[in-house]
Formats: structure tokens, sequence, C-alpha cells
């Protein structure tokens, strides 16, 4: 047990107060878990494009106050009932669609798109009671994804959180439990090349790097940008990561008849239609679509630690700009810009 | 060896003279076999869509005058220069695709799409010389997809001959030869159903049936016709064998999240476009395409055979009419009017 138990912890967290303003680091009270949810000090977090999009809130409906982040790791604080597989001093990853074991999606060996957990980007409070952990002066604060990584403390429910090798570098393997993790599974787990296949891969940020990944750990003979004339009749298999719907469409139509399979993995805007000719499907060409890279978080990612660990998956390269809390704004700016891929957020500077 | 075997060999054949017009039953000239080539007898022969497609010449380059026919069986009557596996006797179905074994697709297990050999519809000579085998008083009669069954004896490339157990039953087994193993393959070896899955099959004529009967040996828990609702959440894999794109958009969509995998089949006009909103293939909807249900010929069908053999495969049920060749105008009609499913023509009657 830890001394804080039980008892609401008061802590810094980044709070965005309006749509595209600065974050203001506020002091939050943070609740202690319920049933099934666990109270994490979160010691790493970084920035993801999802936080981007939704801080900027162009295409949604606007829901603040709230406490981003969703790109982190941490240490378990405390738990609440129900919970025997974490305990206090866990190394965990917070991620912002889960795992509930039960449902049909966790059940199959194919989907990790689980019913009670998957990704709800509308809903700001936890699911056990529909209420929020964070309040200032007893107002609450919104969640996000069920993880709000950007504050010292946060409460997540059991199912979205991976237990780590407790040996696993924090300030490096934080950046698993989103972004590079999506593009690595699509092509290690949906994509699936062959040794010596040639794979393209649509899109250069950090989604489509770890996608490129991927396809050196598989063994591909070539890894490449676009263009259908450059490889003898087509890729053997692409990767795209861009979310625009004229690459999307690219993106299958450059894979080679008899065998290629196109993976899409970025979202594009909601009025986006993919469009085909039907010959290009029936030459026997694959069409395939994967969320957080087919990984289901609690039970595949601790397996991903262990490739970093075992120096198969290099992350150091992913890793572009380090930052204390207190700078947290600039990390938004860099990603605003396109500046770097991943900047890691230390919560103790 | 053959009496016959070197010489022209003058036989019977169903000469399409023009475009819609009955067939005339001809006396034509049947030259021997040049290298990697094969002269069959053909016992008996049924009949597919697709002749009727090319033999209306509504939607492409009329041809004329060809011998149509793809679906069959015969023996060996001769054999050309080069051929080692297939002598005198030996039983075969003659197939509309074909398997080089050199060329990349051949050499990968996943596609059967041969670029030697791939079907080529607008093609009426043999590819070694670009000359018919067959002739009427000296003038040359146009090949059709490489087998033109409809004749006592026919010239095809050894390629596209599958060899088979000497005690397969010919009346039964020559409707292997194009659309039973077309479906039948698309449920098997594309959409691969699991025991227990739910398919959805569209279009209920002989490959749709054949799909079903895929469904059925997969062990298939429900084998339905379509509509999303009735299936909660949609069904674990979709067969469309219609070839309309508004069918083959709902084969897709009405597929599960998460693992669901639909298979197209049917091929539509040349204007359709198959579109779709992305997030249907984001939430892990696979969309597949297949040729001959991606049996390699030579390769693959003596095993379809098999399964027939052992029972595994119900095939007389797709089997609904029977005529002799004299009245092969009437097996026409039997389709133009969408009755029954195949019918079987005795070159001996």
């Amino acid at each position: 047990m830890s001394s804080t138990a039980g008892l609401v912890i008061p802590c810094k967290a980044a709070v965005a107060w309006e749509a595209g303003k600065p974050l203001v680091i506020e002091q939050v009270e943070v609740a202690p878990p319920q049933a099934l949810e666990v109270r994490i000090k979160i010691k790493y977090t970084s920035l993801c494009h999802t936080d981007l999009y939704f801080w900027e809130a162009k295409g949604q409906t606007p829901l603040f106050p709230r406490i981003f982040g969703h790109e982190a790791a941490g240490i378990v604080e405390s738990v609440g009932e129900g919970i025997s597989d974490l305990k206090v001093g866990d190394h965990v990853l917070p991620v912002f669609t889960g795992e509930c074991g039960e449902c049909r999606h966790c059940q199959s060996e194919e989907s990790n798109m689980c019913d009670l957990l998957r990704i709800n980007t509308d809903r700001g409070v936890m699911i056990s009671d529909g209420k929020s952990r964070f309040s200032i002066d007893g107002v609450p604060i919104n969640h996000f994804l069920g993880t709000s990584t950007f504050s010292e403390y946060t409460v997540v429910h059991r199912g979205c959180l991976a237990k780590l090798n407790p040996l696993a570098p924090l300030d490096k393997v934080c950046v698993l439990s989103c972004g590079i993790s999506t593009g690595l599974g699509a092509t290690l787990n949906v994509a699936k090349p062959k040794k010596g296949s040639s794979v393209a891969v649509f899109g250069l940020g950090a989604v489509g790097l770890a996608a490129a990944e991927g396809a050196r750990i598989a063994g591909a003979s070539r890894i490449i940008g676009v263009i259908a004339e450059m490889t003898n009749g087509g890729v053997d298999r692409s990767v795209e990561c861009t979310g625009h719907i004229d690459a999307m469409i690219a993106a299958f139509e450059c894979v080679h008849d008899g065998w290629g399979v196109a993976v899409l993995v970025g979202v594009p805007n909601k009025e986006a239609v993919f469009m085909t000719k039907p010959i290009n499907v029936l030459n026997e060409r694959t069409l395939k679509g994967t969320f957080f890279g087919n990984y289901k978080p609690r039970t595949d990612l601790p397996s991903v630690v262990e490739m970093y660990m075992n120096k198969k998956l290099e992350l150091d390269k992913f890793i572009t700009h380090r930052l204390p809390f207190s700078d947290i704004n600039k990390a938004f700016e860099l990603m605003l810009k396109g500046q770097g891929l991943r900047c890691i957020i230390n919560m103790e500077e």
C-alpha cells in the first residue's frame, strides 16, 4: 500500500481550458480509483497528433476543460477493487483503447477492437460511474481517451493498462503506447511482408517510419516511397499512414496483382470516399485496415517492449526532442510546425 | 501412340459463325499438337456464363467464327514435343487459365495469375505460333480461352491441363474446370472461414452455390443470403458472386469489424466503381478478390477432384441437366432463361 492510497491526490496537470489556447499548468485533485480502475503516477508522456487534433477542436464537438495526453509510461500508485493482476509499483503503459478480455473482439485472435473499451474521443468521464476523477475546486475536468497523461497522476481503467518489464526505460518505451506501435503493427501484424518483400510506405511521420521499421524487422528487401512504375508491377505490401484519400487509393492500386496487400492506417476526413475499379480487387489484391496495429494492448504490448529490450526494435531514432513538463506548450508548437517525430515530456522536471 | 498421332483429325465441332446465332455442328479439321501442346478427346463439356457472354458479344470485340466451351473433361489423344508428364490415355481437365510453373505468379504460394497463360478472352489462336489448330476447308476457326471444348477433339497448351485421377467420373468432374472451383476456392482458399463462422453469399447461381458448398465444408455455422442487421454486427465472411457493383459494396460492408473478410468473385461491367467510406476498412475489415478461386490449375485441381472422390465435396447437386452434343443449342437456351445450374453435354451422343 502506498501512503496516498484511498486519498485524493493534489498534483500538477496541464489543463486545456479552451480549444487551441495554450495549456495551463494547474493544481488539480485526482480522486482515488474506483472498482477495476488504477491510479498511476505518470513518469514520461509524449505528444501525438491526436492530442493536437482534439485540442484544436476543428473537426468535432469541443469538450473543455480537458486534460489531454495518451502516449505515456507510469507507475501504479494504487488500485481499486477487483484488481488482482496489477499492484503498487508496477510499471505500466496507459493505452487509449482497451482490452476487457471478455467480448467477442477480445476473444477473437484477429481483432483488438474491444466492445467495452474501444477508443471513444467524445467521452470525458470514466465508464464505471460516468464521472471524472479530476477536479479543480470541485469543478470536474474532462478526461481524454481514458488516459489524460498530461497530469502527474491519472486514473485509468484496468483494461487500458499494459504491464511492463520493470527494466524497460520508461522515457523510451512511453512512445509505444500509441503511434509507434500503430505503424509497427500495421506492417508486422497486418501487412505481414515475407522476407525479401518490397514494402511501400505512404507518409513518413512517426507512424509511417514505424511502419518502415516493421518492414526492416520483417526482412524486407526494399522499403520505398510510392510509385507503382518503380516496382516491376507493384510492391508486395503497402502501408498508408497519411490519411489522405488519394494516398489511400494509390496505396491500394500500387500493390502487385496476385498477392499484394495494402494496409490502411491513416484516418481521413469524414467526407472522404475510397474508390477503385473492381478489377483492381478481383486481380487478387487485398485491402485491409488496422486500428492500433492490431495489437491487443494488455496481451500484446509487453512483447513489443521486449522487442525493444532485445534490440530488435529501434526506438531511440523516433525520439527527437525532450522537454520538462513546465514547457509542454513548446511540444505543441513543435508538432504544429511539423518539427521532429516524438517529444518526450519529463513529468518530474 | 494412338493411331491418329501426328495426323489431322476430322471431327464434329459446334461452330459459332455469328454473335448470338445458334451454333452449327460442322465437320472441322483439328491439326496435331505443336511443342508443349496436347490434343485431347473431349468426353463431356458443360456450359458456363462466360461462353454465353462472348457468344452474345454485347460487351466486347466480336471474334468469329469461333469454337466456344471451356468447362470440360477429356482424354489425351496425343502430345507435342517437350511433354513428359502427360501421355496418351491420361484423363484431364482443360482449364481457361494456365500454370507455366516458372513465372513470379506460379512461383508465389499466393497467386494463380500466371503471366504466360493467364486468361485472355481476345486471343483466338495458340500462343506458340499465333495460329489456330481448327479449320474448315482450310479456313481457320478461332479458339476460345485456349480450350474450345465444344469440339470432339481440341488442342490445349500443356500448362492449361490438370491431370486427373483416372477413376474420377468425367461426366461429373468436368464442372470443376471453371465455375464450381471458382466459388469453392473463393471460400476455402480466400475467405477461409473458421469452423463455426457465419458466411454470407451474394448470388446463388452455380458459383455462389459452390461458395456455399465451401462454407459447408469449412464447418460454417450459418450460411446466409445478405443483410447485416440479421447477423449481430455483421458476418465473419462474405463471398460476392453476382458481379453487381451494389452487391460488391454490400458484401464488403456487411462483414464484421475486427475480423470480417469479404471476397469478390463476380466480374462487373467496366464502368463500375467500388466505393466505400474508409472507416469501413480502417475498422479492421478485409477486402480481397479472387480469380478461379485462387486454384493453380495443374497443382491444385487434382486435390479438388479428390475432395469429390472422398465425398467431402458434393457435385451432383450442381448438375441439373444432361443433353447430347447434337442438342448443344438447347443448353444455351436453358442458360439464357436462367434454368438450372449446370448442363452436361455428352460429346458421344
